[in-house]
């Protein structure tokens, strides 16, 4: 008996730490390969970006618009009083889509952070970037090692074109104010890509250290211990930062951004200011903490407020109001704190909850003033839309997945997309689609009753499976998802 | 090397060994201990219940009131149409509530299934008769005994007083149709409670093998084989039913209680009819299938409103109208499929789209037609209601947790609470509490960002934390939970 235990103990015993012992060591190798040969996607298509960014025309100064987006960080669908939230304020936004175009179906391509970003400024599906596996950890921390190590890399690919390459390419002025979060390696940065000019950060601020840029010098040091630090806290006013107060974050990149609009109100400009706020954590400008019925994420929010009146008061005072396309919208939609609006689902989810956001265009000279629109759109068509208006054709080495809207923005036109795919936080294929009226989800993820799903989107909150009575639909939305999904297996990156 | 790996497998094989054996050993004694020695709770009162029962006077029969609870199940608060659902049409539902009072802020004590049919019945926090943990297993299950050898009990306890036990010694008629969920040991059924007519099922219609039972017989045997059935399948109105046939269950347990009514017309009597429906998995009868624009469903729940249009069209034609008092609710918000209107959260959060639920009072002689109320109340207000409008005195033994509604019904009066208290769905002490305005969650469960959150209950979907703008009411509500949790802590079963 004793000695069956023994022999069972040390097959066991020996079992085990054999099993332990491969994964250390291969564990480790993958860690020194990755640590030593790593390379960056991106080196592909290269030439042929190289080779259209060259063929680009110079625009008529005198003639091209002006373009600011700006993009807010996790603010949800319900949380603009132009989008129906009771507890925050948001006038000067407001106004904004009572002079512009205002969308109630408008959508980010992905749920999260990075793949959004990457989607706005690529027109292109999260995973042609290779951004579609959630988001993007600081270069040398844990996470953004597990990244590579995992295989599922830490910057977007340099092989693709974003829209300030394209836009400077055509003459444009190039200025980016706020988070990139598309990869924070040397050659992965802002500059890299086509901004003339980068005040901002590199990732989320509940990353670290979260330092302020100017190009590639550090402008503020975040030198606030990880101990003190709201990372993964919010509504944390009371938090000690040492040199980078995220109080006055928002209020830095107003300024900021007032400055590049007087510096370069001489010729054409794309403005890309992308909020920081309100992803948590949530801090208060201290001139104005305490005074939104929302808490502290609606004095954040109504600092973004402020903020964009600022923007568009410098615009006026500079003349350009007339000929800028401003654009107003969110990454994905809200987080734990927020709101969805009544939407089902929040930041992370392919239900609407995490994907409908707000979205104002609002352009004097070309957009009517007043229009609401419930015609489907999604950040990608951002991309098309505003190097059609600034008259650059589209790279053809590659499929462009978004749509010119510009006859949407000028004319009322019907969507230019008969449907929209919904992307998850992992993994490149879609989730689902949707169309004027069904959306169709391939999969519920719901415990044992994960099978399709579609629903009558604008009468429910995706709560009531349709499928079984509207099999045609079913069909129709479940063949359009199972066919983009083949085409992006066979073809992740969309070359032509 | 080799001596040292071999000592170190046999010390750790060993070891685990040593572990594992432990573990199992122990695991063994206790079912052993279960299973030979196993009691519920419940003898501690049982004869301050006894005695109780004994000193109700018996009602005059000419005078008092008839009760018929309808009691849902999983039905959400949106998934009405007098509750702003736009797929299902209740049409019969939404005529008793404009006959009556419509309660917008209506909430069941748990957001599952057991805890919430206990509160009902004993007017009683679910913690007070052993029911706070999740929901009941069939006796003899893997889970119905996992939760013996955990030590949280499978059955309500025996010295509980319910309702009809109250009732029927007042001399009402009881009788009970559909689930019970309370226990399905001998002993612990319906007609061990006061319940003098039985026909239902003891548990969730997810659970197996869902006899009928009439009394203490099985009246239709579940011969389902376990691979054919809907369990944690919904929409799948395909599967083959052996015996117990869940898509006529709707009707069978309508035509039992129009029966009821017939049988016992002559003398005051309490129904409680607990649909199964639409609990998951669903089943639409086959004879309106497909006609709800709400799916499978939508089907389910308008198979709902005709039963109760048919239940309240027995009442009409028996001429009992007029002295019934009719309560229609459900045991808590709607689960992944169903509406939680434009609430946050879904069956077993504690956030209000698990706990708040549709509430209709129709009662002609009593309650004025169209009146719709704001005031808050919630189902352990059933026990004491119906007791006062019977004549019957509350027990004195015991805390009774709920507080009778009929001046709020009759009269329009302010609710009888300052504020509810939320219990989640493991566990006896509050999770939170609301008043009018606001409402308190001493932990929102959100990974590191997991603090206490107040809202303004009305104006928002639960995402924005109010507590630092209004400290006094944050205060004043954590310090309600934590004296209730305190209480309930000292004094669990609320023994006076």
């Amino acid at each position: 008996m004793r000695r069956v235990f023994g022999r069972v103990a040390a097959g066991l015993g020996g079992l085990l730490l054999v099993v332990l012992g491969i994964a250390v060591v291969a564990l480790g190798l993958r860690w020194v390969q990755v640590w030593l040969f790593y390379v960056p996607m991106g080196s592909e298509h290269a030439s042929e970006k190289a080779a259209y960014l060259a063929t680009i025309p110079e625009v008529d100064p005198a003639d091209a618009p002006n373009f600011v987006v700006i993009f807010f960080d996790d603010l949800g669908w319900g949380d603009l009083s132009s989008y129906g939230s009771q507890l925050i304020r948001t006038p000067h936004i407001d106004r904004a889509a009572a002079e512009g175009l205002r969308m109630t179906d408008f959508y980010s391509a992905s749920p999260v952070c990075t793949p959004s970003r990457a989607a706005l400024l690529s027109g292109r599906f999260p995973v042609r970037s290779g951004t579609h596996n959630h988001v993007f950890f600081p270069e040398g921390s844990l996470l953004g090692t597990f990244r590579k190590m995992a295989g599922v890399g830490n910057e977007i690919a340099t092989d693709e074109i974003l829209l300030p390459e394209a836009l400077l390419a055509a003459g444009y002025t190039t200025g980016m104010i706020g988070k990139w979060h598309l990869g924070d390696r040397p050659g992965h940065l802002p500059n890299d890509f086509g901004f003339q000019e980068y005040v901002g950060v590199h990732f989320s601020n509940d990353m670290q250290p979260l330092h302020l840029f100017r190009n590639d010098e550090i402008e503020i040091r975040d030198e606030t211990p990880l101990v003190d630090r709201g990372s993964f806290r919010d509504e944390d006013a009371d938090v000690e930062m040492v040199g980078m107060d995220q109080r006055k974050l928002t209020r830095r990149y107003t300024e900021e951004a007032i400055s590049f609009l007087e510096r370069h109100q001489d010729r054409p400009f794309l403005l890309y200011l992308a909020h920081t706020a309100p992803h948590v954590p949530h801090f208060a400008d201290p001139e104005h903490a305490g005074s939104s019925e929302g808490g502290i994420y609606g004095d954040v929010v109504e600092d973004l407020d402020r903020s964009t009146g600022d923007v568009l008061a410098a615009l006026d005072r500079l003349g350009l109001t007339e000929n800028t396309l401003v654009l107003i919208t969110s990454d994905n939609g809200a987080d734990y704190n927020g709101s969805p609006g009544n939407l089902r689902g929040r930041k992370g989810e392919v239900l609407e909850g995490g994907q409908r956001v707000p979205m104002i265009a609002r352009w004097p000279d070309r957009i009517p003033a007043g229009r609401v629109s419930g015609e489907i759109a999604m950040n990608i068509d951002i991309f098309p839309t505003l190097l059609a208006l600034a008259g650059v054709p589209l790279p053809e080495d590659r499929i462009v997945d978004g749509t010119d809207l510009s006859e949407l923005f000028e004319k009322g036109a019907p969507s230019p997309h008969d449907l929209l795919f919904y992307f998850p936080t992992l993994g490149g294929e879609p989730a689902g689609a949707r169309d004027a009226r069904f959306k169709y989800l391939a999969s519920t993820g719901d415990l044992g009753r994960d099978k399709p799903m579609l629903s009558d989107i604008h009468r429910d909150q995706e709560g009531h499976n349709l499928i079984r009575r509207f099999p045609e639909d079913g069909k129709r939305l479940g063949g359009a998802v199972a066919r983009m999904k083949e085409e992006i297996e066979s073809n992740p990156r969309g070359w032509r």
